[in-house]
């Protein structure tokens, strides 16, 4: 079987970068190229972060440097959780390989415009060069086969109490993709990866007694987690990295254990909500008033065996 | 034991009439007013309605006519789910009894900061009212021992994806009521309700079988949202009147299983998220920004058991 | 010719100070009653200098206390104008006279929905305790026969470079103010003062002249912005008190020498327009999009010269 | 004496087409290029109608495809002004010279970021390319020594009570100009071409007389309006294009009769005021509250005769 074409939009980051070399190990998916933008970290330090990767994974991708800033101008980065560095201060030297000249947003439209063959976009941050390759080119949105985005929560956010840093980023962003016209579009919310994202202690063991530079890098950034949690709170939990879950998402879509059309929108204007990805999960809907049309897949829950076993044999075939 | 003084504030409403009736029957509390508003319908139908419940409960209480529109002048009914009426339709003949002429927040204003005991207040509306008291006289809001309202949703809205009725139709009062120093507040949701506060087949039948007025209206109002249900979906499942559950966790405390001390604040600005009750439930609080303070004692669910024999049981006590 | 009877709402302030000892001593009005709000200063402040003027009226007028913060529970002082004690510092001792313990939004409803004849409403302040009225009561809108307002700006504002304070103070009860059913709406924002409501030196000094306590306080006044001015900028300038040209309008409608009916609303969302009154003076209204209707009669500017002759006469009267 | 660079961005439309006109006769200004975007017709219409232009104009200019939607997606055409054609209904037949396969942001950035020399930018039309340039390479700001808009009004709006049609279109771009850092910004608004900017029938009757193309072109489009006007109103007044007031004052800046440093901020959140060029003009600025930062040149008026002059002579000269 041809693995499929993909393309993924980063903003590299402590689990981007294990979404990263998970979607470089597997053989389902060709990485065309890596865009990225600015997010958990400036963008110069994104692109520097994912060329690190990129020299870990083993093979050779092109990666684009991207969107500096928020559609609007504004943004904001979490440094309190990936560091300043963006890799949570695991200290990698300065990549060999360059990131290309072209402009991420040229190289999306270029791309995805002249494909013959389907590509799908994978999404793992602000979305603000998805939205510019939207704004570029009328035909964009039509020649993008799916989207699986790591965007929203559903029950709550984490940087406010409404809004996930990806869409609470860049909101204007996330709003021009979640209207577009991508024909079918994937949320990977929070939710699944506390639900059943989680990966174990052991699974970074076996990962941590791999030979690979690929499984050095991936358990190096899961142990990490793993031991902040434990000095911060004295308790052991699982690693939860949003990205890695959906990436395994847009792998292995068949992983998926739950997941409902749902009408979602996002809130650019509220004051306490503004970033907030509105699923619209009524119980009684219809009774009320008019019910929008639903327009994303969001995903509930995974297989979280199966989860563990793919990223697993993926990272050690070698 | 004294029965606590309480007000009840209402806009009757198919729930707000089974909640007044308990509350009127109850020994545990001495109804001192009902106050009422726009909202199901009306105000001059929510004070028709009113006097028809007092007259079926057996008890003499004041009913003070209060605002007739929200805050900002805008508001609106929920007729597609209360009827034309706010009654179900169910034809109860005209009241004998008539309305104060006080005005709701005139009383409000007046018994909660004149009463030499502790009084509390019971929410069932709209909050227009109590936030023109708290407007009107810089004493109120100290002068409530505490509030229990039936108000906002956790998980999801009802009248919007994101707000519930009686937020939604007054954004502005109850972002004045959350934000205000009433000392203790309780918030009842929609999803208590629908988690915890069924009642059942079983339970309406033994309300049907007892031969007081208030059981026959209770039972009528519940019975005529079975029959709807079953109409329209073919399926059986309980009754679920929301102003029924707010009104046991405000005469039962101890009925409840869970809550949470929550920050809430009341969304009034979003284009898609407005009269929303933003609970921050992050998992990770703090890890990302400052942390904003529990304000609000937030409902989870209650001992269903022991709600339905407190309902039984003040019904037919007789 | 019977004078006409007036309400008149303050939040005095230096400005307003004078303009109810001008409506105090004309016989062109009888007042009925002074209803206070928080504005300029605290609403403590402004029902003790209002009871001060009232004293130097030589009149007998009720005082009626009433909103102590805006609508939405925010709100906003001009202390930076009005002095701490909200009378530029001029240190009358305290009232000997008392407030009424009636709410002035109670007094406010009682007296125009009761008034067998017309009464007409002059407001100088932050239109909170109107709002609160047309709140409380559905009659109390078609019961004004007339407005006057001091509020807004046409060109500009002062408070921010789009919003005057009136508006500024309490954008949501200036917007239910605007949108109301009240009959006659006529405002008098800054423009006409800088343009036309000028007192000059001489004016002062004729008033300074004068045996009777009222003109004793509005020099005294009128002065003390002469000085500050000259100070600040080392150059003359007359008086111009925003409160007085509006109660010259209310007093003497028929010294407006240009006005305009004109569509005006208030803005309440804006983020650098927020209490701006936003006035339709499109030149070629009509070409692009539907004409909104004019409802507030827009004064553009007075005969000063008659102007300063009315104010005048009416003080030196005696 | 060498000609000034510039590039111009418009969405011609009828008063940009006798703007680009005068710049490309002019021997002031070298035209590098002519940027498009969607405004007051749709981008498709543009491109052509530009095409057009530069066809009559006897130059050889490159034309670069823009924007065809708003920052935010939405946007709005002034059909109702330019005709469906956005030329009026002038019938020009197709040109036959082609616009670049480059698209206007790429060619805006390229040109800025690369040229040795100083070039100024003249906008005509809502700001979205200007914001994209802006957004795609944080040297953009930086590298245009000057941008001259036509864009706002002071006094009123056009499209709405508060706002022009160029910023309407596109407040969210507006405000990313209007916030960066391009040192030197001149906003002429619609007051400078009310107030200053007339062009009279005797001048049409010039042009017409002239053996020119582009003396038919700009007579013919000039006419169009004259006689609209008369035919509408019975009245005859001077032709008044913002587009070409704007690009008088681009390129002769000694025009300018007077003009202001002042804080201009584009409001996008109003209801009302939503594409609102926000300038403080507050008399009293300071007293109240921080002043803002004067940010932009306001042009006020311009010696009309003078500028008559310049246009007469510039299409005359052959």
């Amino acid at each position: 079987m041809q693995p499929r074409k993909v393309i993924i939009d980063c903003d590299t980051g402590v689990d981007d970068a294990q979404a990263l070399l998970l979607a470089l190990r597997s053989p389902l998916v060709q990485v065309l190229g890596i865009t990225t933008t600015s997010g958990n970290v400036h963008l110069d330090k994104v692109v520097r972060n994912t060329l690190i990767v990129v020299e870990r994974s083993g093979k050779r991708v092109p990666v684009y440097p991207g969107s500096f800033r928020a559609l609007l101008g504004a943004g904001g980065t979490a440094e309190e959780v990936h560091g300043r560095d963006g890799l949570g201060g695991t200290g990698y030297p300065d990549p060999q390989i360059q990131a290309e000249p072209e402009h991420a947003v040229d190289f999306l439209v270029r791309t995805f415009v002249n494909s013959s063959e389907p590509v799908d976009l994978i999404t793992l941050a602000p979305l603000t060069n998805i939205a510019l390759a939207i704004q570029k080119d009328r035909r964009f949105e039509q020649s993008v086969r799916s989207i699986t985005m790591m965007a929203g929560g559903i029950r709550a956010g984490n940087t406010t109490p409404a809004a996930e840093f990806n869409v609470w980023a860049d909101p204007e962003a996330a709003d021009l993709v979640f209207r577009s016209q991508i024909p079918v579009k994937t949320m990977v919310a929070l939710d699944p990866n506390s639900d059943s994202g989680m990966i174990y202690e052991e699974d970074v063991e076996k990962l941590e007694a791999a030979p690979f530079p690929w499984c050095e890098m991936t358990s190096r950034l899961m142990r990490q987690s793993l031991d902040r949690w434990k000095e911060f709170t004295g308790q052991s939990r699982p690693a939860m990295p949003p990205d890695l879950t959906a990436m395994g998402v847009a792998l292995r879509p068949d992983l998926v254990q739950s997941a409902e059309m749902l009408n979602v929108v996002v809130e650019t204007a509220g004051v306490h909500t503004r970033g907030m990805t509105v699923c619209d999960r009524r119980t009684f809907r219809g009774i009320f008033r008019p019910v929008p049309e639903p327009n994303v897949n969001v995903v509930y829950t995974l297989d979280n065996p199966g989860y563990r076993q793919f990223v697993l044999e993926t990272f050690l075939a070698g």
